[in-house]
């Protein structure tokens, strides 16, 4: 009974959570985008504002200290510059570009470069500017509840002593365990450079791809199942809706494999070498996050083909069992037609075993009809 | 009711404007060609005739000075020759080809250069011609009303001191927006060289590409709602025609990559090292491009696999419900002929309950189908 | 009037072009082929005759000086050599071994390219022997009437100061515009080299293939036309039919790419410096050419598929007629057979206005089952 | 008789064995996985456990000496470290993090290599590591029963005088061979160093791939005959499980060939110029396991679409049945229906021969229409 | 007559070779393969063998003298060896591993390539071994009966001054011309070195792809003439058979590309200068070939979907009969059945013109039921 009442209210929380979605996409009119023919490095928010305020957080360490402080006011930052430490400073929310042109001006980051952080919608890519290197990419989510995949952009500064990173909003953040760390100051993070912290956000977002991927992995399962078992329709938008995100995940992850190759390659003073065999297993897991979504696409687009021939099967069935039943009784009805014909002369009618006759030509007709059906194979 | 009239007027728009398209259509007899066999640098108009006169626009300026013109004469623009300024010279509509060779002539432009400047049918295509840089780009419009995409060649050459750029038309001109910050000198336009300039214009075509490609996501974004939830006679031929505008766009498309990454990597001294992290930022939005528009090729064709899977679908309903109809009235039809033939000797219809007990016969025969469709999930 | 009879002649025109082009099929047995493990380098032509009597051209020039002759014996030809002028021999059919054995024998040329000249049915391809380059194209034509398109394969050999050209026939000739050209001494083509004679050569080959291109962007079109609006049974033959013809050119035109890029990089002394910007807009041509064909077989791919659902949907509309009509109609035939029973002890025949409650009870059924179908969307 | 008994003997176990693999997968709510955002070269199992305790064995040999152990304790192992020999040390079984951590200590294994010993789940991979290298490889078994294919993870690390191999359980062992090659001394193993050991086990795990897919092949060929001969219900579901098969098949293996190529032109010390002509071997085969695969691909989505279209091909039949039985029926049953009208005045009905002009009637009807559908081939 | 009895034997010899195949092909539990783990390698046969007994032929030539011998046993070509001759070896049968191993001995190869040799499921491969070079292929034969293609492995060892050449039967022997051309003395192959002989030998086999592929191209033509004018049950089979016949050749054509390339690349002593040329002629033949099956692959592929279009047509044509016949005549039997009715107060049927009332009402409703069906074009 609870089980029930249980059910009933996960249903409930979906069909509010799908409302909220879609009033969400009306809402889409509040996105915000660039118009073509401005200057180029001109810093305009692009995608829709997620949360109200920008929150930034500072954490400064180095193998024995370590600060962490809320930033309310862009200034604060400023005194924390060429301390000897290594400075991270997050930024949740990118929409107020005051704020961003102050950090850009403060860290002398070029104004193309903050351009990019501002376009949420842009594709994930790294540039290389001697001083510092960015890296943008996406970090998924996946709604419990409608097991929707959610996207958000993240970028990364490195630079020789601080770490700057740039996220849409505060939900679902992957970079709580590594504030963990940085607390305990367990494991190598705060005994490597800004470099091996570089790669520890990173590794976070990508490791964080795995979970997604498998959320994947088990409805296209179910799907499976579904289709093969009892298949309905809604079945198909369901196919249908994974395809599409499978496709738009694909766009995310994709540059992934390039962005990683090129810090692999990359000859920047910024990265270490001890930081390379790092890179180099970040590199294994980006292929093994495509390689994944590869596979996915084809076990997606396969489960297309068996609905699409189940359905063609069913029709079938249907066809068989119409076909069965007029074939049968069309002749027998003609039969029985004949006998209620009116004519004045008209022998049979006479005959006293005329009834009986009509029933066992019937009964020969039909049965050698069911037998040519049986024998065809559609019983 | 004024909400109504409008929705007509805006009906009575689209439908004048199709048939404009289609009487534009039967005009394309006046699309010029040219004959194989004419010797190479040959200058031929290709294409068809887009307005009526040639229009030519000049713009001088350095850091300081800004001068605007419109040109009657193409000899107005010889005196402006190596003056110490930047000469930016606009032409609309490129079906003269005396206007062209006296440019071409002026310039130094090689014949095979201004052939490709009258073929508007060419591909995007980049020469580096060593004294000048020619780069020939599809520029887009979206006509507001029938959504179609219109492509228009844009023809830029870039020499040390000068730029000229050719287009087929004054309509839907994206290079608005760069003659407004030139007046107003707002921006590094006017500071920096002409290979600062050029790669605004390009980056105008560009940007304007997103715009483009986002009503194209938005026309896929109604389709996929149409298909899912009402699909209807016209949803086919929309959906397409959006095949086949995307598979054109993408021929539009696909070399810009090619193109910027030569320019990106080529090492003529007309582009200095500083415009460089500009171009590489082209770059990045030509690929974003190209992803964006194979993405939507993708969709698409998903589009028309579940449009096909619902009409299988409905054909399958379809099917049931006559299926049905005729199962369980064939048997009853048969049974009440049998009880209307006109045998002398037929003892059932004698009997006071024989019509009580066909009527039982019959809402039992009537009842077993009745189940056995309901089993087999078919109501 | 006239217009009509003109119809009926292009009509009878057609019909005898397509039982010629059968016969022709029919004749292919005196196509010709080579016996494996005959020796590399043996003389033995393969393909089908196409011309009755070779024919021979020689064309000798230079800045000043114009000879044009027609060729009877081979012999003739072997007083030109050497003699400082450019010497263009052009060689319609290929099919007398003896011939171009002699030829072969007189410039030096290796067995196994006298082998691919030829060989009609090979690979277009280029082969740099040093002191002469051979290059093997397909010219295209297309049939005026039947629009079918045919390849023949063209052979130049570009040495120090002659070319050869070989042709399987003299029909549909792309070379003629050159040879006006010649004798008129417009152009470059008599100033420059046998390079850039040899480059005017491939260019005529290649902007030949716009027109076979552009008329089948012509028929591609009707089509779409002739699919969205009214499908017949031909039209699927048609859409067959192209789809072959653009597989069989992609593999005629999809060697140049190649053929020319090696020329581009080629570094024979035959080419010189001043020819190569020549070569590198046939480079662009066939870019463009292949591009366009490729985007045609997408086309005619969704071709294909919207006459796949445009059948499935029409058998939903017939479906959808049946269905209707037999729903409501074996309803109301079991109900007048109901009161067609002669059953003896049958109250509602007695009734005054059985007849007329009937009527009543069927016009129900009928409208309740054309509401339900009304609501169901299927009139 | 016994045959008999002996199918159903078969049948019973497979069913038994299906009912398991079924029980398998609800238990995989034991797999294990890794929290995002834990510290990188954390030991963390990954996987579900596939046997109880961890089993070890080691081998410890030269030309001429050999010794077998099996190891109880970690430390066991210490005392064969650099004593000349080649050790072999295999671990069956990698859920055990405290083992494989002291071998990785002992060894000065990087702490990521191990997690990706532990990550079961990972992508195969070569990782160089200067003084040994780490091989992931899957080694596939096909369940001789249910002919499912299972993957499980063999880690292999090459040091100079040691190699440690590393399985997920000890079934379906494909080292037993090497174990007696080791035993009875024959072949080179003993001969040769530590990488043409490597080389044995890693060619043990690819020959067995040979067997996996040999049984695909015949797989494919029987359902292949199933499909042309007798196509059924279930027939649709096996060619979607092998699909989906071949799929993840393809994801295991494709990794092998750079895996197998990095190999060949590694440049590390580890690794003989000797024992180069067998990693050649070794690519080649796995190239050519690729291939099959590719192959097998091709064959079985063929076989969907010979699936779909003889699913169509019988609804045309089914169809072709009722239409002419129907066709037939429909009409004579119109006509004895005219006669049994009642009419007062009804000349027909009182015509001496009208009752057998009727017959004449209906055998002329029925017999035009089956002429009709003779002729269009529909019997 | 006589040429009715020539078609009754034909399909009398296909009908026994088909039996005979399927008897083959449950002999193929004769087929030998290798356990896996076998030591690398050791000299075991795999495939089936095709022969009974091994059969050797030698050939020793120079530009002056020509021996040709049968062997018996194999000690008797030890006395050829280094007589400054080129001697040529043909194995037909290599099913006899002592014989294998001896040459393997003798001429000093390698057990590995010996392996390979025996292996004849090997994928094509090249290996250059120093002082000889070891070239695998797959020889094609078609049966002129059946049209099936048969494999056959070719192994061919170039040393210095012999080539050997192993093959499974001595069946459909391509190297018979060359044996006929090195009798006669004719070409330049007993002039030529050792490699010419081997670049003969390898032009032989590809020569003889030609045939096979011509082959498929008429069988390709006849489909396409089949399924557009009068497809049948028959048809699809075929078309999948041709399918699955060119996935299996392209496996066995496709690595020639790479064979051929690497001996064109390659700097081995053993290949002079002066064969290049020879060697970049088998590499456009193989092109060629290559290109020619991916062309056949797509108008297969092609077939394929017509023919599903035709069946769908068809369906639908099915249909519309059905659903006029049905149309048609429902309503009037509904008619004639409301006149059959037995009500006892029922006015129409008093009437004198009742009856021809009715005629006129049914052929009202069957006339404008028939001008629906023609309007909407079903006819």
């Amino acid at each position: 009974m609870i089980f029930y009442l249980l059910i009933c209210a996960i249903k409930l929380i979906r069909l509010v959570s799908e409302v909220i979605t879609k009033m969400e996409m009306k809402n889409r009119a509040t996105y915000k985008r660039k118009k073509p023919g401005t200057s180029p490095g001109s810093l305009v928010y692009v995608g829709e504002q997620k949360i109200q305020n920008v929150k930034m957080y500072l954490f400064d360490f180095n193998r024995d200290l370590f600060e962490e402080k809320d930033i309310e006011n862009v200034e604060e930052i400023f005194k924390y510059k060429k301390n000897g430490n290594i400075t991270w400073i997050n930024i949740d929310g990118v929409h107020d570009t005051t704020i961003i042109k102050k950090i850009g001006e403060y860290f002398d980051i070029h104004s193309l470069i903050l351009e990019d952080i501002l376009d949420t919608s842009h594709r994930p890519k790294i540039d290389d500017m001697e001083h510092y290197i960015y890296i943008s990419l996406k970090m998924l989510t996946v709604d419990p509840i409608t097991q929707k995949i959610g996207q958000e952009q993240v970028g990364i500064i490195l630079g020789d002593d601080y770490i700057l990173s740039f996220q849409e909003s505060a939900e679902g953040d992957v970079f709580n365990p590594i504030r963990e760390r940085l607390r305990t100051g367990k494991g190598r993070m705060r005994k490597l450079g800004a470099d091996y912290f570089a790669y520890c956000l990173l590794d976070a977002v990508i490791d964080n791809y795995f979970l997604v991927v498998e959320s994947i992995g088990e409805r296209i399962e179910s799907l499976d199942q579904e289709i093969i078992v009892n298949p309905s329709k809604t079945t198909l938008p369901k196919v249908h809706n994974l395809k599409n995100e499978l496709i738009k995940l694909r766009k995310a992850v994709w540059p992934l494999r390039d962005i990683v190759s090129t810090l692999e390659r990359s000859e920047s003073p910024l990265f270490k070498e001890s930081t390379e065999i790092y890179i180099k297993d970040l590199y294994d897991h980006s292929v093994q996050i495509i390689d994944t979504i590869e596979t996915y696409r084809d076990l997606v687009s396969g489960l297309f083909d068996i609905y699409l021939s189940s359905v063609s099967n069913k029709t079938n069935d249907v066809m068989k069992v119409l076909t069965m039943m007029a074939s049968i009784f069309i002749p027998l009805t003609f039969i029985v037609g004949v006998y209620g014909m009116n004519f004045k002369y008209f022998p049979e009618l006479e005959w006293q075993y005329g009834y009986a006759m009509v029933w066992v030509l019937m009964i020969g007709v039909a049965g050698s009809l069911w037998i040519y059906f049986k024998k065809k194979g559609w019983t």
